[in-house]
């Protein structure tokens, strides 16, 4: 089967569209749904001062999330993505019942990681079931691909220290402004995420033992989300620096993982970059975000099904009748052809 | 007016929304409707064997666009973008008539460019002329966003020698492999250029001249294309290579068309570079394609879209009931917020 276009000419797609065909088993795959779980939490550490923004922001951009008004919202509906939101875990709200909302709610936010562990082991292990239950039904749905997505005031500051306990970098080097826009804060911040790993001395070599100490809520979901999207056959579209703190997760308990993964954007946010060597993922975009909630991975996904759509819907050089290069002799296949 | 999201942590998008909301004077742009202008010509200078393609492929592909079998299609269809094919001077095919088939065939392919002059002065202006009046028309028709798509075998070459002439790099640095695959026909091929700027000695001052000595037809269509766009106030996409070739046609005859390009990827292909670095345009993605016909245009559309709908449709903290950071008294107002 040789498409219609010079070997290789599609870059990037070309092995973006490879990847999905390998995963679906699929030469020429098809996406049918599409859908993002935007994954909520609150964060004891956030008594550190470690962000400007109040806790109270987390619940409030919840509702704005199902209310339709958030950059994940606007993008959802811009790409025909579903937008599925789960309160992992936020601290005091209660929200009213909504179809695109699912309540897991492991904890009422986490502990703080500078004093002890964010949650127990019990809960780590609540929060990757919650998260492999969800991506089982939404798979079951009709949806192959799923993107990540986050919310928590507060969350880099976890996803930080799991980058340092998991790449082995020091916090230095995997923590970065977050929301904040300081340099004082991000002093500050650096130095608890420090504290968190002293005072808890997490096993790298343990994942769950890592959540439990220094995770999130809505981290344990995303990581089970990608785990139970692999188990089904299924593509996961991260996001960004959370996500690839979920990623690490998932990764440490099962390296195959890695295989239905796709990295949709560098972020802004320093660690970012330590997160996506170690699972040696190369990002499609690279746009200075640094917003989280799903917005790099929605934004990816169109040029994920670009990818899927011309190995699924392009004509041949046969079925086109287009001359392909006489002057050669054989023509090698493209990763795409 | 300030979004739900912490100022800047859209990145390029907000970047992007800002350009949109001023070519369109409207603070929450719109975008209605998308087309792609896909200009087919063919080249005199396949003449000395610059490509493994024959001339032929032009025309089929031109057929397999009409068909919805190439990549363009494809994409174009996956993004609801209309595609418009425009016969600017294809060698010897004619079309049944088709209602996405434009016919400009200011000439049966263009002159050996090594050779002499690829057009006449008054070919270069027709080119101009049909591109401004095309996309004036599909401005009327309530097309916001226009990308740029090429097809003509052999027309990397023309384009090297454009951007050569207009940038002042020595021809081995704007040329690249096309869609050829041997060094030899690389060296050939640069040394085609080399030869094409010293029989013709086009004027970098005057865009006409270089377009009559060593353009193209597409390539003089496109370029009346970004010019009429502008015109008119509607935001051009820029694909690859041959697009920005034609970028530094319009670009020499009226700078302020730069305010209406947004460069949708930088492309494989060598030269491009040094394209984008003159008009000084940073392109969305990157992502090693090399196919043009409008591709990485299409593709950065969803890209452009996204950035539009956040400043159009995301809610402000005020409406959504957020707290916006009160630790810090008064917020910033990002670039899209």
């Amino acid at each position: 089967m040789i498409l219609t276009k010079p070997p290789g000419s599609l870059g990037r797609l070309e092995e973006i569209s490879v990847q999905l065909a390998g995963i679906f088993a699929n030469p020429r795959p098809v996406i049918r749904d599409k859908a993002v779980i935007v994954a909520a939490g609150d964060h004891g550490v956030v008594a550190q001062g470690v962000t400007g923004y109040p806790q109270a922001v987390t619940a409030q951009m919840v509702r704005n999330f199902l209310e339709g008004g958030a950059a994940i919202s606007v993008m959802a509906r811009l790409g025909g993505v579903r937008q599925i939101v789960v309160d992992a875990g936020i601290a005091s709200a209660r929200f009213p019942d909504h179809p695109g909302l699912r309540t897991v709610r492991v904890g009422s936010g986490t502990a703080d990681m500078s004093q002890g562990p964010a949650m127990s082991r019990e809960q780590a292990v609540r929060c990757l079931e919650a998260g492999m239950t969800l991506a089982r039904e939404v798979a079951a749905s009709g949806v192959d691909l799923i993107a990540t997505g986050d919310m928590g005031i507060g969350n880099t500051t976890p996803s930080s220290a799991i980058a340092a306990t998991i790449t082995g970098r020091p916090p230095t080097e995997t923590t970065g402004e977050g929301t904040g826009r300081s340099s004082e804060e991000l002093r500050r911040k650096t130095a608890v995420v420090a504290k968190a790993l002293e005072v808890n001395a997490p096993d790298g070599l343990d994942p769950i033992d890592v959540l439990a100490k220094i995770g999130g809520f809505e981290i344990g979901v995303l990581a089970g989300v990608m785990l139970g999207a692999a188990s089904e056959r299924r593509a996961v579209v991260l996001d960004g620096f959370i996500s690839g703190a979920a990623a690490l997760i998932a990764y440490g308990l099962n390296p195959a993982v890695r295989d239905y993964l796709i990295a949709s954007h560098r972020s802004a946010e320093k660690g970012h970059r330590e997160v996506l060597a170690h699972i040696r993922l190369d990002p499609l975009l690279e746009l200075a975000m640094r917003l989280g909630e799903g917005t790099g991975a929605v934004l990816a996904m169109g040029i994920i099904e670009a990818a899927a759509a011309c190995l699924g819907q392009m004509a041949t050089f046969d079925e086109a009748g287009v001359s392909d290069r006489p002057t050669e002799g054989a023509v090698e296949e493209g990763a795409g052809g």
